[in-house]
């Protein structure tokens, strides 16, 4: 089934908005086993965007568009395909009910131009519209499906998933759904995971298993192609747990779950606290931490120390170390995790320290040199980078990397620069 | 001028990326007095782009495309221009030498299918890549100017800062640039600051005057059109001038200059310091102060107390408030604020305390409440908010209103829900 979405709005012409609508219905489309051949992003005029569906309905067998379908006379999308398809259009009762009970939900009266969304083109099926007051519209007309979507993201998403792919499915049957996750590995590389997992990935067909390799992470993607979702599910939860059995902790996370998630859900699981001290991430490593709901249960608090004085009076940063090492150096992050860990009470501590940037760096300790220390009840371990991006990259880098120490560390997958045992602290 | 922006690029098509290059080149090409009238997304299909290439040149004047310039058989966009417009092609000597030169900086040996990036039809004009290795094309073809760009957008980007907007200034004259900043206001209302900028909105015809309120800031946007870059500014510089004198501390930044970078620009005039208590937001606050660079200048430091203990213990939130009010009152809040000013021995404090969510909400003290508050030499005042958002949104809206708080109390702006007095201060 070849498709082509057509995006109307002068707003995309003007390059005042992105076309994520295009995105999300294309890689939807795809899974679903559609052939997504043609883009079209016409502005709100009659004449042009009659001319585009036209000539998207003579190289398409779906057409579907997307935005115009609101109150105002600008909205031309569905006036313009009953025309080409030479549909009259009909007032709509359970349609106009909608609307109503929409508006009154929110105490708003309806204006007069409302009732132009509850116009249906004769013989068409409508979409129906729980987040807002645009039905979308389905209809057939000389061998070519026409589906009719609002322009509001949340608005399109919510009825594809509730309405189109249910309605494509009753119209074409079911091409078959392909679903995919992804592993991510620390601590392997990438030949080490292919050498574990060789015989799966030539044995597995459906899913199948791919390997990538990304910002220092090994991907391990699982693939399956099944009826429908559960199906698609099932099939990769088979194998999943194969791959995770033999990569055991290097496994850290799967799909979007970041550091973050995967520190605190370890931390959670253990019942385990943990505090930061920041130097040149600013917070962010808090920040980020904070950012997962529940993150109250195992983050006690943090430091952060923009100056040496506060170094050394909150976090209890020895002078001498200041001095001798300066406030970028391995021995300043240690003592700061340990003294943040001190401070907060906590199992684990977090030091960093470093030189964001722009200004700031010495041929001695250039921009993006930053240290990070992780300590615990067994001592103290830290990692040296070297950055070369924008300040802000810098911070979410030395961030993100912190985190992933932490991990490390606590599963006993760390591969780090230093370790300063228990005995040899101060 | 009519233009056709054409995208190429299956990895559009799967809906793996989304698609910046249009929204890059329609802004530019609207700013430059170009109609962007279609776009229209296709695979690296032979027969399908040259079936859309033909379609775009019988509508439009213009025809730009992006992608497919690469070295692979994938990439056709060049070849199948040059074959549609009827034009063979030969090795341009130069092209072929950058590459090579480019090849060579980076010390890498281009293979064999590097060559095909130095073909180039008979009679185009090369736009030269200074940062890639395929060259753009322009060509005129039946009344058609053809622009061939390649897809990555830094690549992109600069051709057309370098190469493609003079080239069609040479072909079609200059049709005038538009030109706008955007200066944002604080602490009056969109009546307010109508009435003060009256006069000058009905006499300005260039640049405009026009107001829009967002987020609860009123914006004011100058817009001019000139000959060229220069000339606009210069015209948008004389009235700001006049906008800026009339506003005074209520004009809190321009474009795209953000909380942070406002207050961290007042606090640096006048030699402050800052530290912020954070609870709800978790650090984010301090994060996005020191993501400004040079903001070491005036942050000393922060604690983030995401325990009633640390709030207690490092901060000095007396425990009878805990007790009494909640870790989420304007009290707290306010101790906070005071807490860390003498904790990290600034000039100004910032707490913020409140229920981030999605959990931790009751029916008295609901997900989203935030109190915020501001200490300095003259007291503390503090502010009660409520937010309905995620909890990252709730955490960001929680940060940015404490910075903006911090610059209202600073300027005299502020219009706080609460004022505590110095010597009401314990």
């Amino acid at each position: 089934m070849k498709v082509e979405i057509i995006s109307t709005g002068t707003e995309l012409l003007l390059g005042e908005i992105l076309n994520t609508n295009f995105t999300y219905l294309a890689t939807q489309l795809n899974r679903r086993g559609y052939d997504v051949l043609y883009e079209s992003t016409v502005g709100d005029n009659p004449g042009r965007l009659k001319a585009v569906l036209a000539h998207a309905a003579s190289r398409a067998d779906i057409v579907i568009t997307s935005g115009g379908l609101g109150p105002t006379r600008g909205d031309l999308t569905k006036e313009l395909v009953a025309e080409y398809c030479g549909l009259p259009m009909h007032t709509d009762d359970a349609v106009q009910a909608q609307i109503a009970a929409f508006f009154a939900r929110r105490r708003i009266t309806p204006t007069h131009n409302n009732d132009k969304q509850a116009l249906v083109p004769d013989g068409a099926t409508v979409l129906w519209n729980d987040v807002g007051t645009a039905p979308g519209i389905a209809l057939e007309h000389g061998g070519t499906t026409f589906i009719l979507l609002p322009g509001p993201p949340s608005e399109l998403q919510h009825m594809c998933e509730h309405q189109v792919f249910p309605y494509l499915e009753r119209r074409f049957g079911n091409l078959g759904l392909i679903q995919s996750h992804t592993l991510k590995v620390r601590g392997l590389t990438e030949s080490g995971v292919a050498e574990l997992l060789d015989d799966l990935i030539l044995a597995q067909s459906n899913p199948t298993i791919a390997l990538y390799a990304r910002h220092g992470d090994i991907l391990v993607r699982l693939t399956a192609k099944a009826e429908g979702k559960a199906e698609a599910e099932r099939l990769i939860d088979g194998v999943r747990k194969v791959v995770e059995q033999r990569l055991g902790v290097h496994v850290y996370g799967c799909d979007d779950e970041n550091e973050a998630q995967v520190l605190g859900r370890l931390l959670a699981q253990r019942h385990q606290t943990i505090a930061c001290a920041e130097s040149c991430t600013g917070g962010l490593a808090t920040s980020l931490l904070t950012d997962v709901p529940g993150s109250s249960e195992y983050v006690m608090g943090s430091v952060v120390s923009y100056t040496n004085e506060v170094k050394h009076r909150v976090l209890g940063v020895r002078q001498e170390s200041l001095d001798a090492y300066g406030a970028v150096s391995s021995q300043v992050a240690c003592e700061m995790a340990k003294g943040v860990r001190r401070v907060m009470r906590t199992d684990v501590g977090i030091g960093i320290t470093g030189i964001a940037g722009p200004g700031g760096g010495t041929s001695e300790k250039p921009v993006g040199l930053v240290y990070i220390a992780v300590a615990d009840a067994r001592g103290v371990v830290w990692k040296r980078c070297q950055w070369n991006g924008s300040r802000e990259s810098n911070k979410l880098r030395s961030a993100v990397t912190a985190l992933g120490l932490a991990y490390d560390r606590l599963t006993g997958i760390d591969r780090v620069d230093g370790v300063v045992a228990q005995e040899m602290a101060h």
